[in-house]
């Protein structure tokens, strides 16, 4: 039977004095326990010579099918470089493949827009959390039911996001959905997130010649022109791949664009395995490689070195109804292998996690994110999305999701963080004076120093006895993630745009943000 | 923007005919997907340097501060096989514990008393999960409230885990704590569990003296004198160690007694960081991996090569309570690494996962079961322990959370299964097909042949679409388990035992469920 000590010697006594400053130093300094960036790279679900029949599985595609569907522009850009088209088909011999991976960029870095946030050095095995997802519905609490999302739900998720310590770039999460025209829609997309936050965010366009004067919006909120490419805070998504092997021309474009301006391409490639790829893992793994692996030709034919995301996001079907399915098991295990692949390479990687089938917050969301977040992470992946607030396989994003997600993302980095092993941690002789002496470590000076760099604390999980938590009502943790989502949005509005620089943004581009929309009691009233 | 593929060819039609056919043959075949003894060993979070140094800082721990509160009878046993009692601690050679290790049982087998049920080959990396926990109270789904457990909730758990495919041993989750008297204890949980599943079963011992008639009581089920030893289809439990390093009396009697009756000493050695062990995990690491060797020491000083589970289960405290959360990403990460120092050893592992700290399955209980029980499965752990029902620090068991948690280790044992790649699963020529033809692969004979073995359909988790779930009532997966867990509880009265047995049984042992509770209508009524 377990021995559970019910000694309480630490706990904080009820206000004021020296323990009450204490634990609200602590509280402070618990962000010391996990950051942005910290180190996977110790779960590896495939073996080298695994990877390396892989890669050239993908080789081989790539050469003798190749991939369909390439604009004019690509075609020529490609032949010159050495690709073969055949029967239509761009094909990318070997040699040209392996030259293109010995020049790509292995790194790049998403800027934050305040030192309160971090900057993502994206490479090598650092793990950074993300949201993303351009979900057309949003979960409603009181009714349990989707509707439409909206500009105002973005830009809500946004500044929410912006409060929540263990979600690192804000990825666009829903769409605004009552905006038809394209061009609004891009802009007001922009708009959204840079009055949201001031962290790193991701975006996609619907038209490629919104960039560049969205580049100029950007470049007006840092104080001129060219300070955004000095200092890139947003990174640009994108679907180049229609799978099986064929490009998307919108999006190529967007593609194409994006690496002549030397931006970030934060492309998404997502075949499902049994519908768009073949139904086996490994399969599905040598096509979304090759796929991968022909955007990031491309993209370094237009521009040698230029940052780019191998993201290759494998997907599931179910296959008793063909559709999407991204909460199992074989989407965990698939996902940490699409990070080794990309390790293989040397390239960054992002991948998503977190795609949940269930409708609702319920332990399988908890289970079905918690199991794919936390393999993403160790596998190493760099820039981990969709991590907070999907529902329902990508179709909708939930306010309680975004908080309580974050609150498992503090879990799952303080897993990432492992065991530090050195003569200090091991304290063989602390351990001897413990043993000999008082017979526990309750008060020792080195638990009351590791208390708050050793171990985090949850803020929504509850951890109170069984008597207690009745005692409040037996509340799970979306009842409790309901009420913080509230506080947070009634109170959080980062306004984080000049006043003059806002007018001027407004006056140029046709913004539909209400102004009140960005004040309090607007629709969260102050608790 | 992820493109969701909507076709749904595979989806069987209403009723009769092939496809339906199809569909049950494919329902029936789902259990080759995943098994019992998969591997693991994908996940190491310890390199192999810590682990040696973790090896140094135990022996050194056992030489020079040793163990407490020995029996006399062990004292003599473990200084006659050359251990120094100093000041009346046990202390270990540093060679003494090389000569134990070299000599340990690697692997042991429990069986179980049907060929519906796998038995056990624990050892190596093979995956096993199973309940255990010995919880004070039940969850009441109604009133959302803890109760005290009984003998008839005893019996009815082991008769649900009965019907759960991906638990592979039933452990003892509650106690019956209407029984005082230890002696009826120990044979009413023996006797619950024998006529509650034929799955391998574990319980531990209130009183060394009642192991020996209990394996008559075994005896008696098996067809005669001596046949449990031949097929041993239980395993003993205890608690042996007090943290820091002193051993706990009853638990060590047993210990000695069932070691040297050569049963399989299934232990567990759970000191909790910052309380009974030092607050850096890698401390606790070295201090349980001491407890441990010291226990491993004594079985094997008893009975050379007696199998005994090198149970090492260090655990986490809330050190601003004191009390132990079970529920954490430092649980998750050191039992990993508990794993890994068992298989440094080459010794059969058990450790515990599905801690959570929350009161009822809601999305904190799915994320922090779903973390710790993938990562001990990943590491390697040979028997999973906790890993399904528990809840609130293991202060209470649910009969929902038994019905969901397995549903979740079944996506477990799907991530745990990997990735297999051969030429065949890379598929290229599949794949050359399919792009130069259809474009899709939903209906290719590959397809349709892995549809069944590639991919786990889960019974409980829902992938409905949005407007399909409100339409069923906006069910949480909560919800869904209850009515599962009634309708099986309704009906599935295994009643394994033969009545002429059951009825010898009854009369040589004071047995005291009601022959009534093991009949429908006792206390769920049939749908």
């Amino acid at each position: 039977m377990v021995n559970i000590v019910k000694e309480n010697r630490l706990r904080p006594t009820r206000s004021g004095g020296r323990a009450a400053r204490k634990a609200q130093r602590s509280a402070e300094s618990q962000n010391q326990v996990v950051k942005a960036g910290m180190l996977g790279g110790t779960y590896k679900p495939l073996q080298d010579r695994d990877l390396e029949k892989i890669h050239q599985a993908a080789l081989k595609i790539l050469e003798t099918v190749g991939i369909g569907d390439a604009t004019p522009e690509v075609i020529e850009l490609a032949t010159d470089h050495g690709c073969i088209l055949n029967e239509g088909r761009l094909c990318f011999p070997q040699a040209l493949i392996e030259d293109v991976l010995a020049n790509a960029a292995n790194e790049y870095v998403v800027h934050s827009r305040s030192p309160t946030h971090a900057d993502l050095h994206v490479g090598g095995y650092r793990v950074h959390y993300a949201t993303s997802g351009e979900a057309v519905t949003i979960f409603e609490y009181d009714s349990k039911t989707y509707r439409p999302s909206t500009l105002v739900d973005l830009y809500d998720a946004c500044r929410l996001v912006d409060k929540l310590e263990y979600i690192h770039q804000f990825g666009q999460t829903v769409i605004p959905t009552e905006i038809s025209d394209l061009d609004e829609h891009d802009f007001n997309v922009a708009y959204a997130l840079l009055s949201g936050t001031e962290k790193p965010f991701e975006m996609t366009f619907n038209r490629v010649q919104n960039i560049r004067p969205t580049i100029e919006m950007f470049d007006m909120v840092l104080g001129g022109p060219g300070r955004f490419a000095e200092k890139p805070f947003c990174t640009f998504g994108g679907c180049p791949i229609v799978s099986p092997l064929r490009f998307a021309k919108d999006n190529l474009d967007v593609l194409v664009e994006t690496s002549r301006l030397g931006l970030i391409n934060d492309i998404a490639i997502a075949p499902q395995a049994g519908a768009t790829a073949p139904a086996p893992l490994a399969g599905t793994l040598a096509q979304v490689t090759a796929e991968g692996l022909a955007c990031l030709a491309i993209v370094n034919f237009i521009r040698p070195g230029c940052p780019m995301s191998f993201a290759i996001w494998p997907f599931i079907s179910d296959l008793r109804t063909g559709s999407f399915s991204g909460g199992s098991g074989e989407e965990a295990v698939i996902i940490a292998a699409a990070v080794q692949i990309g390790k293989f390479y040397n390239l960054p990687t992002t991948v998503p996690s977190c795609m949940t089938d269930s409708k609702i917050p319920d332990a399988q969301a908890g289970y079905e994110k918690g199991i794919t977040a936390v393999l993403a992470g160790l596998a190493g992946g760099n820039r981990i999305l969709e991590s907070a607030g999907m529902l329902g396989s990508l179709m909708g994003c939930s306010f309680e999701a975004l908080v309580l997600d974050n609150d498992m993302l503090g879990m799952v980095q303080r897993v990432i963080r492992g065991i530090e092993v050195t003569d200090e941690t091991l304290s063989v002789d602390v351990i001897k004076e413990v043993a000999l002496g008082p017979g526990h470590y309750l008060g020792h000076a080195q638990t009351l120093e590791l208390m708050q760099s050793e171990f985090l604390y949850p803020k929504l999980a509850d951890r109170a006895a069984p008597g207690i938590w009745e005692q409040e009502g037996s509340k799970d943790i979306l009842e409790r993630a309901h009420e913080v989502a509230g506080e947070i949005l009634a109170v959080h509005y980062p306004n984080h745009l000049d006043p003059k620089i806002d007018e001027s943004i407004r006056n140029r581009f046709p913004i539909l943000l209400p102004r009140d929309a960005m004040k309090q009691n607007y629709r969260w009233a102050a608790p």
